[in-house]
Parts: C-alpha cells; structure tokens; sequence
C-alpha cells in the first residue's frame, strides 16, 4: 500500500460526522457553522501530515509543504469539504481527505518534494446557499464577478455577513492569488458522480476532461382555456408544445450526439398548472454538453430549429434564454500520460472518461494543467444521502493521486 | 323587451363590488364573509322580485313564488354567485340574477304561474375553498358524502365552522330537499366559460349536455442522475416519457376524438425539478371528456395503451390513478325544444353546443329533466378577472330563459 488506507477511512468517517442527516446524509452549507466546524478538523489533519495550514480571504483551507526546489512552480492537489444541503458523505471530500493522505504518506514514506504542494480544500464549491458556486476557486483564480459578497442566501445573510460569521474577514484584493507559470499541475480526485465506471466494472477511471454545458431556459406561452371547453383545433397548449420539443430534443441527442453528447430537461413549470386549464405557459430547462465542442454546437443549432418549427405548428409564442454557456476545459496529455502509466503499474486498468459535472478543476484549468482522477460510485449517485462508493475503490484512487503526485513533485 | 335589463345590469354591477378584486375581478369564496354579504344583498332583491327567500342548512339562498296549481311539480331557476379565489363577475352571477330577474319580468308582466317556482343560488358550487365543489346542490339532491362537513380549508377551518361563521346550523336532515316527481324542470343560465358562441359569432346557444370528465393523475418513476454523467443510452428520464406520452394522447384527441372530444394535460409536478439532473419522478394528470360515452371510452382504452407502451420503451414504471368518472348528462329534449321555438321567436340563430364545464345543473339532472342556456364571453376566457360578456348578450340569453321559464311555469 502506498498510502494508509485506515487513516484515509478514520478521516471520512469523522468528517461525515459534521452536519450529519439520517444515517448517512451530510448538510454542511458552505461558510455555516457545519462547514467552519470541518474546517477547524480538516486543518488539523493538514497539521498531522506535515503541512502548514492556513484560511484565507474567500474562506478556502489551505496547506503548504516547502519543496527542496521552491522556485519551481508547485504542485497543487485538492478538492472541496462542503457539501450540498440534502448531500452525500463522498462528493468533495474522498478528493480534499485524499489529497492529505497523499501528503502524509509521502512524509511517512520518506519521499522530500522538489516542487512545494500545496492542498486546498476549496470554499463553497457547491454553491447551493448563494445559488453560485465555486466561489473559493475563483477567488484564487481572479475570476470573482462584481458584487459577489452580496448575493444573500434564502435568510437574506449575504456572503459578506456569512463569511465573517465564519470567521474570515473576505479580502478580495488577494484575488488572484496564482499567477500563470506559478503552478505546474493541479490534481483532483472526486467520486464520478455518474454510473460509466460501475457499467464497466472498474474502480477507478481518468478523466479526459470536463464538458462545459449549455444551459438553456426556454418559455412557450399559449393561451389557457377550460380543459371542458375549448375544442380540439382552437388550442394553444403550450404543455404539448413542450413535450414534442422534450421528445424531439431527447431523440436528437440520442440518435445525432456522439457518445459523449448529454441532453437533459430537467426542471419544469406549467402555469396555472390546474388539472381543468389549457396550460398558458410553460418553462423547462435545457443542459446540453459534450466534451467535442462542434457536436455540441451542431446539436443546439438543431435544438433552436426543434423549438421553433414546434412553436409555429402549435401556435405558440416561444423565447430562449441563455443562462449558461461554458466551454469544453481538457485534462493535460502529459498528466494523463503520467496517470495511465502509474494506473498500470497499479494493475488498475483504468478507462478514460470525461466529466459531465464541473468541479474545482475547471477553474483550475484556467491558471494552470490538470488532471483529474474518478473513483466509482454506486449507480452514479451523488447529490444524496443515498450516495455511496467502496472504500477500496478510494483508497486505489488515492493510491493513483499518490503516484501522480510524487511523480509530478519529484519532476 | 321580455325583461328589465337595466335593473339586471345594475344588479350584476352591485354584486361584483362584493369581493372586488383589481378593476374586474372578484374573490367570493364559499361561506366566506363576502359571500354571505352577497347572499343578503341578493335575498333582498329576490324580495323585490316578489319571492319569498330563505338560506337552508347547506348555505343555499331559496327564494319561491307560490303558483296557481300549487300540487303540480314545481320549475326551479337558479345557478351560483359564489366565485373563484381570483374569479370573474359573470360565472354563475349572470344566471342566478338572470333567473330572479325572470321571475321579477313575470310579476311586472302580470304572468301568474301555474307551478310554484322557486330560484335558487346553490352553495359553494366553485369548490375552490374545501377542494370539493357543487355542494349546495348535492345537499338539496342528497348527494353528499361521508365527513364532507370535515373537509378543510387551507387554513385549517372545516365546513362546518364555515358555514356556522356564515350564519347557518349545517344540517344534513334536510337531504334530499327534492324527491323525484317534486320539480318538473331545472333552467340554468351560464356564460359558456369557452370560445365555441364567439367562433360562431352567436350571443347565445342552448345546451346538449354536460360531458363528464374523467380525472386522472398519472405517476411515472424512472431514476435520477447527473444530467452531465449520465450517458444517453442509460438513462430512464421520467419527464422524456411524459412527454412523449402528452405528445401521443393529443394526437390521439385529434385525430381519432369526435368533434366534441376534448383532452388536456392541465397540471404536471417533476421531481425533484433541478436543472441537471434527471427527473426521477413526473406526475401529470388527464382530463379526458365527450358528451359521447362510446367515443370517450374508446379514447381512453387506447391513452392506458400509449402509457403502458411509454413506459416500457423508456424504462419507467407507471401508475395510473383515477380521481373522476362522470357520465355524459344530457339536457332534456322536451326542453330544448321549447328553447328552440322561443329562441326562433326572438331570432336569436342559437347554435347547440354541448358544455365540457360541470355546472349546478350536472347535479339537478339526476332528480329532475334541465336544460341549460349559454351565453357568448370574450375569447372563452372564465375563472380569470378578465372574465367578459357583453350586456347586450346576457340579456338576450335571460330572454330565451323568461320564454322558457314562462312556457314551463304555465304548461
């Protein structure tokens, strides 16, 4: 073993303590007393292994080893500790405890950097309680928008007021924090939060790269009636208008996408949304993503075609919002090469995927390489109590982050 | 001119300042304050009218003049003045107040019945308030169920504080008010609540029938996931098979219903209704209706078929819950053809249409023959403040009711 597995499995533990619900649920909001109460612990186990640790401006646990070549650019490994408010005991943290695992075994091992590593466990990456997330990242990266310490939460707190109830007096004038050329690789470990590694039976995978979505909201407005009176052909439903578009977007994607081309309408109002009423008006939701831009921009265009060819047919009145638009982000070749070359040595037989959901790591991206390694999950659940992955497949992903990252620090 | 339309104008205009609700809406909810302030604003000008007028125990305001045959089965006029939480001023106003103004026309007119008549504005007919409606009319008919005076409203109030806060010691001894022979026949005028008279460019119709729906609430269960992670071909979308099912069940209406077959998915809840992820759970319902029984049983053989085979293409499970099966109840031909000399008289080219709203009438059918008068509203539009239907309208409508009502009362 290259890392000590029954320390890693403690540290879940204990953390999964913190905001506990149920029997296995986690409500740990980021900047509330659950997440500075995890903080205060994941920084003392920062300590245990070596590294000097401290919070910063944007509320993110940073912990540093000095390397015996600090003007090299460093290596920086993590991932997040807060979670969603109905959330799971793995998503964030195996990729924040595993990076510190990392750290204290290679002291444990006698392994000395040469570049300095730095750990971070990033601030409000899920974003949940300000409706925006990867909030920490982004600070360091320099990529904070205006009047972000004001967005409030549902109590009216904003983020201002949050993170110094948390006990950070917010500095954005250590925005950004890295410069291009400061840091050589970034490593992130996470659960897959999807089901391809349980379909192909494999514990651990690495990740190709992170697929930017579209995120669309589109409104048809008809024109209500009583469900008893209005005949057949004088309608405007703007519910039958949405569901020919669902159907129509949903076959396209599966028929004209490519493997790795996602389609999801997921979210849905009707208005007045009365059993007796001819639906007026109608909002969905659309997140379409591919990691191969040009498929993805195939696609959309035929989305936009889909929406208003169903629009003229049913009469209906049809508006596109654009909420969201980011683009594709590719792991390094040369931090998948290392990957794929230490999986082997591990007998992991690790397939290639790429990320549907964005983490930490996206950010990252723009400052510097990366890469990312996935650990299974059961049924690709995530974003739930009910989510789950074996310890063992854990511990082989950190066993590839440890690979990785001597490797990488020892360069 | 058979009756007063003045006074009716200004009675329609006194009324709906009760319970105003913007410029022209209103909110008079069953038993509320306002409607008891609307039943003594009305009992007073059925007393004008020359009716002797009392409030039962089930909150129905009874007005009756005493016919020269008093043995003979009594005619009976009436509708509703209660209204929708964020209703119109003419749904159930115009026939209520229609029918005492028929009653007041007889008297100024020097016609004496030979029937007794008596016009009723039936209790809480909207439903909105304990989610059960047509009340006041079950009570007369013996028609209600087990704990309906336990019902609650969203505050926690039940019917029968309701109706003591209105003034009135419910009383279930008094149903049924009516046996079968007692009432010869029940007129109800009502503004058609669709766009069928404007279409045909025509202020009034008589009615066939009112074609009962059947209510139905369809859940579909699939499993949620990562709209980014989860690939196509794995995905067991709830809302993709909703969809397609709305999809195919409009087509069906269309092309295989009869000219009168009307279907509608009105309301639909997806969860959990987050943007990316996959919906796990869609509930929509069905409002199925023809004034045909055949026609709409047939369509409904063939929706079970389109649900079952939905599912199974896309992997879902489905239920199906059946909340309403009403029967077609048609008007009786004796009296649509007395509406149909009188309308001919006063050149009024009423088409027939059959109603797809439930009306006091849908109850009145099973203890007694009815015929029901429509009148002309703007765009179909009802159960909105924008509610609308020209003077000159409703007033010939209560002119072919004064025939009718007069034709029957001395028959």
């Amino acid at each position: 073993m290259l890392i000590n597995g029954d320390r890693l499995k403690r540290h879940l533990e204990e953390l999964a303590e913190i905001g506990k619900i149920g029997e296995t649920g986690v409500c740990r909001l980021a900047h509330s007393k659950e997440d500075r109460q995890a903080v205060e612990v994941v920084k003392g186990w920062m300590e245990e292994a070596g590294l000097t640790a401290k919070i910063d401006g944007f509320g993110n646990l940073i912990g540093r080893v000095e390397g015996t070549e600090p003007d090299k650019p460093i290596l920086v490994l993590g991932s997040h500790i807060d979670s969603q408010p109905y959330g799971g005991r793995f998503d964030g943290t195996a990729g924040a405890l595993g990076a510190i695992e990392v750290v204290h075994s290679m002291r444990e091992n006698g392994i000395t950097p040469a570049r300095s590593i730095e750990v971070i466990c990033f601030s409000d990456e899920e974003g949940s309680r300000f409706n925006k997330g990867i909030f920490g990242v982004r600070g360091l990266a320099g990529m904070l928008e205006e009047g972000e310490l004001e967005r409030k939460d549902k109590q009216g707190i904003t983020r201002r007021e949050a993170l110094k109830e948390f006990g950070v007096e917010p500095d954005l004038s250590g925005s950004p924090a890295y410069q291009k050329g400061d840091i050589e690789a970034f490593l992130e470990l996470h659960i897959e939060q999807g089901p391809v590694l349980e379909q192909k039976n494999r514990p651990v995978g690495i990740v190709s790269g992170i697929s930017g979505p579209i995120w669309l909201t589109v409104t048809l407005e008809g024109f209500a009636g009583h469900a008893g009176s209005v005949p057949m052909p004088m309608r405007q439903d703007a519910l039958v208008g949405a569901s020919e578009i669902i159907r129509k977007f949903d076959e396209l994607v599966k028929t004209e996408g490519s493997e790795t081309t996602v389609g999801t309408v997921g979210s849905m109002q009707v208005f007045p949304n009365s059993r007796n009423i001819i639906a007026e008006k109608v909002e969905f939701t659309v997140d379409l993503r591919d990691i191969d831009l040009e498929a993805r921009t195939k696609l959309e265009e035929k989305l936009y075609k889909i929406i208003e060819e169903t629009s003229a047919s049913f009469d209906l009145k049809s508006e596109i919002k654009e909420d969201t638009r980011s683009e594709p982000r590719y792991c390094a070749d040369w931090i998948k090469d290392i990957m794929k070359e230490e999986e082997e040595k591990l007998g992991l037989d690790a397939p290639t995927l790429m990320s549907g959901p964005f983490h930490d790591a996206l950010i990252m991206s723009y400052i510097c390489d990366y890469g990312m390694i996935f650990v299974r999950c059961e049924k690709g659940i995530s974003h739930n109590p009910l989510e789950f992955a074996e310890m063992e497949d854990i511990e082989k992903g950190v066993g590839l982050l440890y690979a990785t990252a001597v490797r990488i620090s020892q360069s």
